[in-house]
């Protein structure tokens, strides 16, 4: 039980989810194209047939992140709404589109959007879904934000938007290439990972203070987070429990993702291992067989324990760059919880 | 030679290309990722190795209009550069994803961007410069521009090009249905090709004058044309001197596009022709003696003529539209000649 507990969802995702969910139906509810509908699908609110479904959601992270930080300067999380919105919908226009390239037919226990409506429809979902991050973003204008900080956010989006796509370009290079350090490898997921999250408590602080030591804070925290994140996500992607992260067992060793364990294994292994790890990773196609062989390599290695550790490295840099800012206790503590919880996740 | 002289490229092209292109090489160029190199190719700068190449880099249609209709309204073009340069990136992007959607290996008598570098590469291509148009908006500060009309043009900009996904959306479903009619082509391409054209009209008035009738007026004008301009290219499609228009020869025809002239002839048609053409629209792959009865049918309902005659029928709306505003009078000759350009093009 004391496993289980440990990787609750922190209490900020129950707090805000309803009204992240609520502006994000109403940013969609404008439009008439079944574009929207794929949408609609992908974001877990109806089943493929357009009726409504209790199907999961997501964690709505970025977005959770963005209005704590709001909250954590001082500043009113309603106000940052939009924002809240906007980067999740940049975060999910670029898994309908990681999707495609990737070739995952699932997502979150569910077929993916190109599964059902084709990789060219796909497409359009994700672009439209893209553009429609600005639209969402220029409702801070109801909320009473003046153009500057408005003009700012939207910059900050969109440098974030540009780093997402340069990781996700490196992402996918490295699949063919064996030569992969952890250099490389740091340098891809700061920007497919990392820089959407440093962006969320950037914007969210920006839009709640006009402390810039603060909002610089809440930056690098979001950046070291991300990165911890990340890296927690290949812990799961090699060893999480199939059922709890909706991901098909092994698929980042079968896509020969160059995730951080494998990283680590190709810079770590000698002699037989290494051979052994190279032929596979120049293989067409990678077989059960070798799955389990690499999985062997990797535990031989500890890659486990090191990959864990370099992702505790991380979040305690980050909380390290959150201390000695005038922050509001509660959320700040909420803050710091949410951090430890997104190393410690099972799914 | 006179039928020759009649399609030249009017000389408002000349006036702003270079820089036009000096400005979307400059909003590339602070940028590293590789991927910025794909779209210097597709932007016809650099051949696939990345070498300067004289390659064809389109016509720069839209920018060229919302510079001429900066100017027509009294404005200073220059001031209007950074828009420019964004809805030609958001053209592009969006020629680079449909490119991949309809698996077209040609452009401009040029390999496409898939087909050199793959479609998951191709697709982070055109996600990177969908966002580097706002980037490119953002420079409007620089010209001096205020922060209300940024954003509104911002605005514009993010509408157009949910219309044009939405529009490729259509463009797409079509293909696989027989029962598409002329009302049916008209709502796609007012998404997929009027809104970006309506869109440059209308921000190039924006930012050049405060008169909401004449931004209105020209907003009206580029939506007209916008449709005159793909009802021509339907034209090309079919009859067009594959040569001058760089499309592979019955291309719309091999991919079902609902163009107009096949959506005339499906309603027009009757008896024999009638089911042979639903027949050849019915097929997995359209073949070459099907080209020949398809092109056959259409000639025999003068379906050429039919759909120059809508074009002209836009031309003319269009032209209405501007009438009576006071536009300065060489710019508002320019877009006139410009206008009538579109729909006598040949290439």
């Amino acid at each position: 039980v004391k496993g289980d507990q440990k990787v609750r969802l922190p209490s900020a995702f129950e707090r805000y989810r309803s009204e992240i969910d609520a502006e994000l139906r109403s940013v969609l509810a404008e439009r008439e194209s079944p574009l929207y509908e794929m949408m609609r699908y992908h974001l877990g609110w109806v089943d493929e047939q357009g009726h409504p479904t209790q199907g999961s959601t997501g964690k709505r992270l970025r977005p959770t992140l963005l209005l704590l930080a709001c909250e954590a300067v001082g500043g009113t999380w309603h106000q940052a709404l939009p924002a809240a919105t906007a980067v999740e919908l940049v975060h999910n226009f670029s898994l309908i589109h990681d999707d495609i390239q990737d070739d995952d037919r699932e997502r979150r226990h569910r077929p993916t959007v190109w599964s059902i409506w084709g990789k060219p429809q796909a497409i359009n979902a994700g672009d439209s879904m893209h553009t429609l991050a600005d639209v969402a973003l220029f409702r801070l204008g109801d909320q009473g934000v003046a153009l500057e900080k408005q003009q700012r956010a939207q910059r900050l989006l969109s440098e974030a938007c540009l780093r997402i796509v340069e990781g996700q370009y490196l992402d996918i290079s490295y699949e063919s290439r064996p030569d992969i350090g952890v250099d490389d490898y740091l340098e891809m997921i700061e920007g497919k990972t990392a820089a959407l999250i440093a962006c969320s408590l950037e914007v969210g602080a920006l839009l709640g203070s006009d402390d810039e030591a603060v909002i610089k804070g809440l930056f690098a925290f979001g950046r070291g987070l991300g990165l911890a994140f990340q890296v927690r996500d290949d812990v799961l992607g090699i060893w999480g429990d199939q059922k709890k992260t909706g991901k098909p067992l092994g698929s980042d060793i079968r896509r020969k993702k160059k995730s951080l364990p494998i990283v680590y294994a190709l810079e770590k292994a000698k002699g037989e291992a290494k051979k052994e790890l190279l032929n596979i990773y120049q293989k067409e196609v990678i077989e059960d067989q070798d799955l389990d062989a690499v999985q062997g390599i990797l535990n031989a290695l500890k890659a486990q324990a090191y990959t864990q550790g370099i992702a505790h490295k991380y979040l305690n840099g980050a909380l390290e760059e959150i201390r000695g800012h005038p922050l509001v206790p509660s959320p700040a503590r909420e803050l710091e919880e949410l951090a430890r919880f997104l190393v410690e996740r099972d799914f």
